[in-house]
């Protein structure tokens, strides 16, 4: 292997660093200055290992046993909480751990892909509940009872209920208690995947009455990544945490331990902050809509819920869907005005649909990203296009 | 939730940070300044992300592909390479893709607990292959085949065989060629856990004859964790790789991506270090092999294979067991001794028996770390010992 070869693997840089972030994927898992230091302080594989007795959720210094079997529980008034390597190996965790091969899953048609992905890994069969189509794509939650119905009439198993709360393409929040009381009423456990609201909304799982949340760390707690976790309500503690029958310390479903590494420093190191601008939601929620209006105003329509409740939002466009007909950079036209103003997104040759997040921005800057936005669908007014 | 109370959380200090590092755990994973420059530019969730077209292994910039799907299967020798969350995640990834709910695996005696743990969770049957027991704990490849004949004979359909390479207790490494000979006798897949080997020491799958190999980035390659992956022979490629029936581009075992974050940026930061580290092996074990003399001429006793063949070694004595009988402090003199002299490593309260490994260190700090031994088993001789 010659060594030059290697040469381009090191000192990369990241080419978005610095720009207006409105990445739904990115805007939650923006790093503290608390979480940059940690993660030199404690970057080195294993280092978080130093004083472990053989559980990473049990290491005493640094002080990740009180995280989680304290603070985070606490935080959404879960019973209990796990560590994973994220929200999709949340979702594997608890299909695995309370499924048996062949049983059912219902899930919203605004599920996440990773939904299905870990569905079919744990061998279940998905009954997906519709949404309400174009334009606010809503979940009802009374469709998850007809769905539950059918299922029984056919003599199927169903193991579990899942919602998207909220969906990652509208940033719908369909009506989880509802969905909680059906779970009940026919005894279903219920997964409420929360990835895109814990760490940036007030989530309380005693509230909602679900079984199970899932949450990501680097989606919307300000973390490094991969990390996540499950809260859960005691009853399923010791299924979700079994233990091996060789090694009586170490649980099955999570393989021993998870996220061992520098990212459960970065996700203590941001949880005072994150704690703190969960607080902040009314104002996120106002400036979202706030910035849905505006952009309405410019003759884009949003889709999904509203009024809005949420940063992550969808918009169509089909003025700017005309002007990369006509421009000579096709679809790319978009992407790259905005990268000329700095502004970091919206995926790469998208036009006519495309979500944004308001939720790491101000509005200072959403203005700028609202005027830069009136500047390009001015370009569909001059008879000669520019390059 | 009083914001005090989470003021514990922020800036946290590795203790042990400076220090010389006999940790076998951690000696693989020490970061390079390479490594240390991409965690931070790197760090924010998702940032890996901002090109993506929906495949992590996929992204070209920064050249995660390049880095998967040439260099690290060249660095082995394998026909296909995929990320994991970590070594464990690529033995339960490997299982769950290719065995049937009670069938069997054949597995070393010296096998890391995850390898139990993944086999349990992957609901297979467990037949372990004893090892030589005390000195040395060799195992022998001949035993798997008797291993092979018993489950055979009772009808049992065995899955996989997994030898640990070395392994995490006495850093043995057995014959894994022989291994892979019979495995392709019997026609049954062979898996090599070389967790505490790639990023160490050269490994050639080819040569070896493996199906696959499963590698770790935090414990021996000087990467932020958790991340690893696994090399594989083409013929497990579309089976390791089965795609999403609803989402073509997804792959099912993977959830879709594992490493999604700063910690693919780090194994690939550091490789060109690593591939040049190797090329020292020789080195390496030549150091370990004086170490363990040096040692044994204090009157400790190296176990496992001796002449050595890994930095990682186990040590008895008895004679530090006898002072911790009569010291004050107890078991602990040894952690402490060793840590009043800046040398991190052996956990605390072991004093008969533990492992090190000489990797990070240079020879000058081996001598520092002898002298040291030598002066903590003179304890043993003054009348009264001090605190």
């Amino acid at each position: 292997m010659p060594k030059d070869s290697l040469k381009k693997f090191n000192n990369l840089k990241r080419e978005t660093r610095g720009m207006i972030n409105i990445d739904p994927l990115q805007a939650g898992g923006i790093l503290t200055n608390e979480a940059r230091q940690a993660l030199v302080e404690w970057g080195d594989g294993f280092s978080v290992c130093d004083f472990c007795q053989g559980k990473l959720d049990e290491i005493k210094n640094p002080p990740i046993y009180d995280f989680v079997h304290q603070i985070l529980p606490e935080f959404i008034n879960a019973d209990a909480v796990c560590l994973t390597n994220g929200a999709r190996e949340g979702k594997f965790m608890i299909m695995n751990a309370i499924a048996k091969y062949g049983d059912f899953i219902i899930i919203d048609k605004n599920s996440h892909y990773t939904t299905y992905v870990a569905a079919e890994r744990a061998g279940l069969k998905i009954k997906i509940v519709e949404n309400s189509g174009y334009p606010e794509f809503k979940i009802d939650a009374n469709k998850y009872e007809e769905a539950i119905k059918e299922i029984q009439k056919e003599k199927g198993n169903i193991a579990l209920l899942l919602l998207t709360y909220p969906d990652g393409n509208y940033g719908n929040l369909a009506d989880a208690k509802k969905l909680a009381e059906i779970a009940k009423k026919y005894n279903i456990p219920f997964l409420l995947n929360t990835a895109y609201a814990i760490g940036r909304m007030p989530v309380n799982m005693e509230e909602l009455g679900v079984d199970f949340v899932i949450a990501s760390g680097h989606k919307s707690m300000a973390s490094s990544g991969p990390i996540g976790f499950i809260g859960m309500k005691k009853e399923w503690e010791n299924i979700l945490m079994k233990k091996s029958r060789y090694f009586p310390k170490k649980e099955i479903e999570a393989l021993g331990c998870t996220a061992r590494g520098t990212v459960i420093m970065t996700l203590m190191a941001s949880f005072s902050k994150v704690s703190e601008r969960i607080k902040q939601w009314p104002e996120q929620v106002e400036k979202a809509r706030w910035f849905s209006e505006e952009m309405e105003k410019l003759g884009l329509k949003q889709l999904g819920e509203k009024p809005h409740n949420h940063d992550l939002m969808f918009f169509e466009s089909k003025k700017l869907f005309e002007i990369s007909e006509k421009e000579k950079r096709g679809r790319y036209f978009l992407y790259q005005e905005l990268k000329k103003n700095n502004i970091w997104g919206i995926k790469p040759g998208l036009t006519k649909n495309f979500k944004l997040s308001t939720f790491a921005v101000s509005k200072e800057e959403l203005k700028k990203i609202l005027k830069t936005f009136e500047d390009i669908l001015k370009l569909g007014t001059v008879p000669f296009l520019k390059n």
